[in-house]
């Protein structure tokens, strides 16, 4: 069945837009009207304007921008040979194509909705990867995901409303629920063979909710990050997405799906050989049709999906750039938000990003190929700190196991503690053995929505491959986590 | 006397912070605990991370950027003669010295305090320029300054609470009072002899509030665009400033004040003169003496000033950044504000900004003369627009004069209506004419925070001398305008 409109839908998802964020007035100056004009009224062809204060691009002091860019990550320690000389870009007080950003336009003000050669590649890119399987869709920029997290919040929740969240999670995000008054309750996870969402805890929760929360109103959304999640490294499946839309049918709620880094696919753990980095290499094709998680935006028939993406993990954080994709009347609802609190993204950051990848990587397929050339960088790395734990004494000793890593930039440890361990307890222990070592991590707890509610699954670390140095800081980063674990465990779990 | 803290003073400001803001509460998780630590614990000298998310910098693809800066703004149309070739600046991963910002710095994740040279800049700016009298000032990054006014009004305005605005002024701004509950209250201007602000107006509704407003709380702010104010192009004496300060101390509330272009001080009109524009030229010193307007800030001994300043009109919209000079609580709150909504401003922009002008124009002195030079484009500027509205029949017939146009981008332009004439049906009339003469304005009354509260001085415009291409655009636009009011005039205000 190919996309419909939701207009065709009752009900629509009208009444899980904020009631805030509907009645919201604006108040603008500059629109031209035309009302009650008199009858011998044509306006003239070509109008000067002295109406905005909008500065001439003559007064921006920069006339060209040149912009070396490198052929692959880490391209001189992880693939010297594939370093292209001369590889840059050259940007002009005046686009060349529609696909392109001048610096006059970049120096400009801009609307909320984005330089129309960057929202035009968002709009492709979304398209082309993950299509809501809806008509009526619309996306907008956000100045990355933490700013789209607070927009999803000011777009849906009202003072009382209640937010589902996975038991451990990206607390930052609770800042923003608190923030519009909003109450944020846990739902489980499942630890188990890789992990996943509690699947059927959720559905319990949903059916019995009067019963077990009698003074809390019905969920109006649930946030969820669905590949590699944060901070255990767990990823839903298929049929785990598929359940969990559907009760969002039954249940009417609202799926904030965050996904900051679910393109970095990657294999089972294997034996690090920079030597031949370049096998784990697979097309484009290859990889949409049988690498990638399904977005549940393709699940979404009714518009009940708000996906959040960023371009951090994957271009760069200090670009300030994300995007959200969902129904274009929750689009709108955060588009008026927008022009009150962050106003339209930076400019030099759409110029930069927009360019480069336009110019020098060659659109969506060569964004994608960028994506696939990160990945095989980050697949290296988990394998070298990921490889360097697995054969430590630590390990073999049972005194931990990898909970998953099988895509994005973190791995879930799990620690195993004997039945009846005070879990939050050993791991702040633990942690001094970690500082001593010399490695931090993110304790599992500190990530828990509520303590009460996790702290039986609280037994874990969030440990990150992203940041280190190089391949021997990683392995001495893992030796180091290890040996602590060892000589904490050899201690009787003393320190 | 030397400023001193604002902590020996009594009362403080804080009880003028928003409740909302002061009971925001945040969540962490990334942050080391040391609280417990057993007797022999010694911590590594050297720790390796694991912990946060933070993508490694050799993930980002940008290896070099160049830009070519220009010495002069319309650096070919106004002043061809001073064009310096090779005028360009390099900037590498990691930047040389502490006044640069490397694109490894810019395109990782940054703190809300902005990245450390260019809050650095804007550090010793604000201390040259604007320098508060009294100790414990702090300024905070903003993405310009639309978000600098949404991050005012929620750091100190709570549902009910009253807000004073000049009676004409930058409209948007209610959109963000409303959206935190406040409420918008007109105050008077006054446009005799050039304008100014109405003190006496404000003088008596302070101190006769509660008869004149028995259902409002006293205002807590006031909020000004003392410099080429917005649409007015009026600017407030120094006697102004003073007395509105007293008046601040003696009710208790704070100023907010917003001053996006009153760097561009501008002489008294002259007939535009292209060959001789330096004549205007000025020193820095003989600038910061006598010429630019002495900010609120001066005049604040107790921390109730909070100075929103945005780079939009003297470098660049497009940066999105701007900031916000204020007490330090005061920033505090914005501070956490930032956290939740926009987190830090883009990198990328921050490094434009603070390389062109710590590398190329040099520091805050090097800044202070381009912002002359921008100076020495809007005084020609306006001339030449000014000059064809003075030199027209328009103006000789007394149809219209000028309020106000020796500062910023902006000049108000009066019509002198006969007596008795509805001000605003008029002005709706007139519009259709300069549409039809091509020339786009903006009518006075759009930008009345209440309408029925000053219907009476709604006949003008607001006209910007700042967007058209050339001079001969500027020239014909201002005939234009003239014209069709001439044509108005003599047709008895019918079209």
């Amino acid at each position: 069945m190919s996309p419909i409109s939701t207009e065709a839908l009752s009900p629509s998802i009208d009444h899980l837009i904020s009631k805030r964020s509907k009645s919201r007035t604006f108040r603008h100056f500059g629109l031209a009207d035309l009302e009650g004009a008199p009858a011998d009224f044509k306006p003239h062809p070509k109008p000067l304007s002295l109406s905005f204060g909008k500065p001439n691009e003559q007064y921006f002091p920069i006339d060209k921008i040149t912009v070396d860019v490198d052929n692959y990550p880490f391209q001189k320690t992880l693939f010297p040979n594939d370093i292209l000389e001369g590889n840059s870009i050259t940007i002009q007080r005046n686009g060349e194509s529609l696909q392109e950003i001048g610096i006059d336009e970049a120096l400009q003000y801009g609307e909320v909705n984005g330089l129309p050669a960057f929202r035009d590649f968002l709009l492709k890119f979304t398209e082309k990867v993950n299509k809501p399987n809806y008509h009526d869709w619309d996306l907008i920029p956000t100045n990355g995901s933490g700013d789209g997290l607070n927009k999803a919040a000011d777009a849906i929740l009202d003072p009382n409303d209640v937010i589902l969240l996975e038991e451990f999670t990206f607390i930052p995000f609770t800042n923003a629920i608190r923030n519009v008054g909003a109450i944020p309750v846990p739902t489980k996870l499942n630890f188990d063979k890789g992990g996943d969402f509690n699947v059927e805890y959720l559905q319990d929760l949903l059916e019995n909710w009067h019963q077990l929360n009698p003074n809390l109103k019905k969920p109006k959304a649930l946030y969820l990050i669905p590949t590699c999640q944060n901070p255990t490294g767990l990823t839903h499946s298929y049929q785990t997405r598929e359940k969990i839309y559907e009760l969002a049918q039954i249940h009417d709620f609202i799926i904030i799906e965050d996904d900051p880094y679910g393109y970095l696919t990657l294999p089972p753990v294997s034996k690090p050989d920079l030597a031949n980095i370049k096998d784990f290499d697979i097309s484009v094709d290859e990889y949409l049709a049988n690498h990638l998680n399904h977005s549940y935006l393709k699940l979404d028939t009714h518009g009940r999906v708000l996906r959040l993406e960023t371009l951090s993990k994957v271009f760069a954080p200090g670009l300030r750039l994300g995007f959200i994709v969902g129904h274009s009347n929750v689009i709108k609802s955060i588009r008026g938000y927008s022009n009150i609190v962050t106003r339209a993204p930076s400019g030099t950051s759409q110029l930069i990003f927009t360019n480069i990848v336009t110019k020098k990587f060659g659109g969506v397929d060569g964004y994608l190929q960028w994506i696939l050339k990160m990945r095989l960088a980050y697949i290296h790395r988990r394998n070298v700190l990921i490889h360097s734990i697995i054969t430590s004494k630590a390990y073999e000793s049972n005194y931990l196991s990898i909970i998953n890593c099988d895509s994005g930039m973190f791995a879930g440890i799990k620690l195993n503690f004997p039945q009846g361990t005070d879990n939050v307890e050993k791991l702040k222990l633990l942690n001094f053995k970690f500082l001593q070592y010399g490695v931090n991590v993110v304790l599992g707890f500190k990530m828990a929505v509520d303590l009460d509610f996790s702290h039986s699954n609280a037994n874990f670390l969030r440990i990150c491959f992203a940041a280190a140095e190089n391949d021997l800081e990683l392995q001495e980063a893992g030796s180091r986590l290890s040996n602590a674990v060892f000589e904490f465990f050899q201690n009787d779990l003393q320190f």
